[in-house]
């Protein structure tokens, strides 16, 4: 089945008709038409009844698409043009990314339409990657595992973080990659007790933990991978706290498999931090799907109750975060096979010290 | 008077009592709280009666606000909080760059509120840019300048597009900007005749167009300008093309003062080209206005009937496609001054041939 009759089984199971896409990256994977709107409208329109639309601006440089095509200009009524190919007696499907800028005019003109989120109807689908996509990821993987090597072979004495991300960077680029899945995180010290932290003008110091979690893309697809060293020296609560995020990573790694639910997955690695005391200090969901973005639809938290299913891709990264002392995260992105799991990552995740 | 009593004098005129702020620009200009969320909640509201709200989720890295701070986990009810501090029996302005996946579910717990757009109270007023906003900007086209005319000098023979781009990106860095504005474009020849072309790996050859349009951030402000150089010889038609374009763009920049309206901004430039007979092959509005983003709320278009002020900022951006053969086009920034505009792009507009 192609996949927008698999969007067209998903709304059917949830009585919708019509179905607005607009995240250009659910565009691409539906129709392989390939546009970057930026704030213009940019619309495609799922029917029941197999007559889909595109609504596009003139500028976009897009042709023989398949499909109904319904021009406009920047200075034309785009959004009368949806409304006349909307029925507002039935509610109207809405993915999850378009803007406000667009649903509420659209709105305004459709009184009485009943709006739904209905991404899932493709997130759904974009949720299950077929082996072409696997083998995409796999390579965004396989460079990632190369470039997180030389990454932790190339930091020295006094270098900031911002230089090892830069290097990295470089290193995707050098590769062939299109860029990064998002921006490199190079933590060192108590930096690295903020998740999110952005790489700054800070220098590596001995005993400093090196918390390094990086992506790139390979031909539209993402990878996404922790790894977290210690520089010249580890203490010993360093190695301890390491060894724990590292057994929850892999406990909860060990029982991914089809059937299995989200939340069961992420209490695996939640209870063991938790039971050795420092469940508050393990402050995020386990992980995240991926794919053609770092974050798509679906997380592995204690609120999805649903089951992994063959060919499903997500990161599994527990994390300890001690503020003001060190933070420690390992994560793999993982895929569910018919009868467990696979690591696309294949960098060894034990605790080390680096720095020569 | 502090920009959020300003966003509040707007809603007041427009009879909204609440806003809810999502873009985190906007938010970044009112409050000086910078969060990039990704997919996750983030939002302000700002209420008529002064007491605004911030929702933060657990993983930001924010504190002492000087607001009421509602904080959520990834597993927590988000939306629901934000309900509880809606009037639902009043209209609830709205940011245009809302997402429908946080829109919808909170339309679902609000039943009978009125959304409206409202992006304007705050859109108009970062429209006007203060003393150290220009400041900013005018660091960031000076960088522009500079480096395009680096770049017009780079090209050589057999060079590609992204060989160009590269350079240009790398000189950003190398001068400090946190990055590009927008994803930098090189055309070559027919590539030029597509506005939005993205630099691949063409070769520049004797006789070809060279259109680079580029910018960078600079302390988070943008720049934006366009040349459009020719590769060691010019045709008489691209000449002509060329010194059209050059002159749509003068005669729209010799009429801004305030209190000229946008549509006749790009009257001005657009008769000159359409009387040439090329008019059809302008299909773009002449302007945009920038600030944080390249493309900021606000266009010099035909369908804007509202004035210029002092302290607006826009780009004037004529341009001919022609499509199979070539494309120019000619951008500045333009600062709307008390008597009449100053160019925020000082480099050369005529025609030149480059390439040694």
């Amino acid at each position: 089945m192609n996949r927008i009759d698999r969007v067209v089984e998903h709304m059917k199971a949830r009585n919708l008709s019509q179905l607005i896409v607009s995240d250009p990256k659910s565009i691409w994977y539906l129709t392989g038409v390939d546009v970057e709107p930026y704030e213009r409208l940019f619309a495609f329109r799922i029917s029941a009844d197999g007559k889909h639309s595109f609504f596009l601006n003139r500028l976009y440089n897009v042709s023989d698409t398949g499909f109904e095509e319904v021009w406009f200009s920047d200075t034309d009524d785009s959004i009368g043009m949806i409304a006349e190919r909307i029925n507002p007696a039935v509610p109207l499907g809405i993915d999850k990314e378009w803007k406000a800028g667009f649903l509420i005019p659209l709105l305004e003109r459709c009184p009485g339409l009943t709006p739904v989120l209905a991404s899932d109807c493709v997130d759904d689908c974009r949720a299950v990657k077929d082996a072409a996509e696997i083998e995409l990821m796999k390579k965004a993987s396989a460079i990632n595992d190369e470039v997180n090597t030389l990454a932790s072979e190339y930091v020295r004495e006094g270098m900031t973080e911002k230089e090892v991300a830069a290097f990295i960077d470089q290193a995707f680029l050098d590769r062939g990659c299109s860029g990064n899945s998002f921006t490199t995180i190079v933590s060192f010290g108590a930096n690295a007790a903020d998740p999110h932290h952005e790489p700054d003008d800070t220098r590596v110091r001995e005993g400093d933990c090196v918390l390094i979690d990086m992506g790139c893309v390979w031909k539209r697809y993402c990878s996404d991978m922790t790894r977290t060293f210690f520089f010249r020296k580890a203490a010993p609560e360093q190695i301890r706290i390491h060894d724990l995020v590292r057994e929850a990573n892999e406990k909860a790694e060990s029982i991914i498999r089809p059937g299995v639910r989200f939340c069961d997955i992420d209490a695996a690695a939640r209870d063991l931090i938790s039971e050795a005391g420092y469940g508050e200090y393990f402050n995020h969901r386990l992980g995240h799907f991926i794919g053609q973005t770092d974050h798509e639809k679906g997380d592995v938290s204690s609120a999805n109750e649903r089951v992994a299913e063959p060919g499903m891709i997500f990161s599994i990264e527990p994390g300890i975060y001690l503020p003001g002392d060190f933070g420690v995260r390992v994560e793999d992105l993982v895929l569910v096979t018919e009868d467990g799991c696979e690591l696309l990552n294949k960098t060894d995740k034990h605790w080390k010290i680096i720095g020569g």
